[in-house]
């Protein structure tokens, strides 16, 4: 058989939901957290777990296989990545996401079909249901929520910190900030920058917490706010991370008219995203998301950062330009 | 950041499920076998699968990032793979597994923490169903499901053809024969050869259909019975292909013995499966299609070589080897 033409890959990939809900189940279990405690064999991580012993060995070899756990002997252990990142206990969890994909993504992804067929999302709004309303409206929830996007926004913070030219302006806010993990990690890089984030009220509290737990009160304070209902707050340099793709084209629009109405003169949009690669062949994960946004929001959709740049341009940016940040994320940063 | 500690290894696996569930909704929608007419572009595919023009592209362009489509400037072709495999009108077609998978393994793989939780089957069983009682009384059906079998057994097929010493031997039945893949493959590369397939009685047109299609009536012919409650027919070699691991160590070890019982003095047993590693370290597919057997099943797994050898010895073969077929597959056989 032609090396080229191999039906392994199709299997594979078509079967990949597979070792995906197994690494979902693993975190829902916490089984990350409890062996970050230390190495444990099998009968003792079944026992912990509470889990039937019919499936419990196959479960953590096959995290073993994945590469998501080690074992030296009998004794199982988490991998530097699982132990840092996994760990419920440790500031650096992202397992939140996950618990997020596993309890809602997983099984809303099941009708992705009838969402390409109707247009339609496919999320609990479908049947009336309201998780954002609901989560928005329960304060621990949302903590951990909002904590999750930290998780998930600290790799684009880093590169954002490092390789915007901070030098050359004096403020910042980030539109949408959840807990404000991104202007706290410009603000502990560049000492002379202050700003803050706007978000919706119930975020306040949280996000005044966050900022003080890095002794950033006095220079980042919260803006709360509507971004359609209420105007944009005024800054040098305005973020929108991961905002954009929710919303459909006309809404991107108007988002973006705002930024730039609220931009002084020489200021600076900052868009990251997973931007989808120009050619529209080679970012899988950008465009997956864009399926995501199909099931999750009425009318969003991902991009590529030429489309971003044109649409900037189209509200008055008079500069673009299109950087890589790490891992699926880049920026998209217009100057007015 | 040390390269080693990396949070995308995790969020690729734990997001696996949307580019695996994407594959799964083409070949529900019969993408490939549209794309095998010929090349169309967007609005046309869209247009003739029915797609609402919201995600249609994204779709296309994501399966085209997943290396399952190619797209030459706006027309979108098959790979050479995806032409082969995922074509429904070509006897190639393996995506009955994948539409199998679609239908219910991903709704079924969701109750995943369940199944660990409660050692609990978690397919239509749960809930009083029988998928596989109602498949064999529905003739089309039936005949759809055992050519997906086929699909995925004909690697295998090839392999057992090619690898097996059949020089030594006149006669072969395959217990659990399905369409009689495997046995067709051996008898065409094996002109000395006769015997047949066994499975249970409502297989037998379907079985006599496609042996007569390669012109092999008078070699191959088809054995009714269940191969618990009747005995096993006799010949100098038996295959038990993808069956050991849907059983309990108890029914595996009844089924190794009556293979043993049925088989002349150097005789010999062939298991073939996605045989688990002997370390349980390296074959995620065998250690995950174990957990399939979790989730459909109520009491099987899948095994390394060393068990199948050892409970092969405990049954009275005299001598046992393991040797890989092709991709996930291996086979062990035992001589008598």
């Amino acid at each position: 058989m032609n090396a080229d033409v191999n039906p392994e890959p199709i299997m594979q990939l078509g079967l990949a939901f597979w070792g995906s809900k197994t690494l979902l189940s693993a975190v829902e279990l916490g089984l990350f957290t409890e062996l970050a405690k230390g190495p444990r064999d099998a009968d003792e991580l079944r026992s912990v777990l509470g889990l039937h012993e019919r499936s419990a060995r196959d479960f953590f070899d096959a995290l073993v296989a994945l590469g998501m756990l080690d074992r030296d002997g009998e004794q199982y252990r988490n991998t530097p990545s699982t132990d840092l990142f996994l760990d419920r206990t440790k500031p650096s969890y992202l397992g939140g996401m996950l618990e997020m994909s596993n309890a809602r993504l997983y099984p809303f992804w099941g009708s992705l079909t009838e969402g390409l067929r109707t247009g339609q999302l496919q999320n609990e709004a479908k049947t009336g249901g309201d998780f954002f309303g609901v989560l928005y409206q329960d304060p621990d929830r949302l903590s951990q929520f909002l904590h999750a996007m930290t998780g998930i926004s600290m790799g684009a913070a880093h590169a954002i910190a490092e390789k915007f030219p901070w030098h050359r302006y004096k403020t910042v806010i980030d539109i949408g900030a959840a807990e404000g993990c991104v202007p706290v990690q410009v603000a502990l890089r560049h000492d002379h920058l202050t700003g803050g984030g706007f978000d919706l009220p119930a975020v306040e509290p949280i996000f005044s917490k966050y900022v003080e737990a890095f002794g950033l009160s006095s220079r980042l304070s919260f803006h709360a706010g509507d971004f359609f209902a209420d105007e944009i707050p005024s800054a040098d340099v305005l973020i929108m991370g991961h905002i954009l793709h929710d919303w459909a084209l006309d809404e991107k629009m108007t988002l973006l008219g705002k930024a730039y109405a609220a931009l002084p003169s020489d200021g600076s949009l900052i868009v990251y995203e997973t931007l989808i690669d120009d050619d529209r062949r080679q970012n899988a994960f950008g465009l997956l998301m864009s399926l995501n946004m199909l099931i999750e929001t009425p009318g969003g959709f991902d991009y590529t950062g030429a489309d971003c740049s044109s649409w900037m341009r189209k509200v008055g940016f008079r500069e673009t330009y299109v950087e890589h940040l790490v891992g699926p994320d880049s920026m998209v940063v217009g100057i007015k």
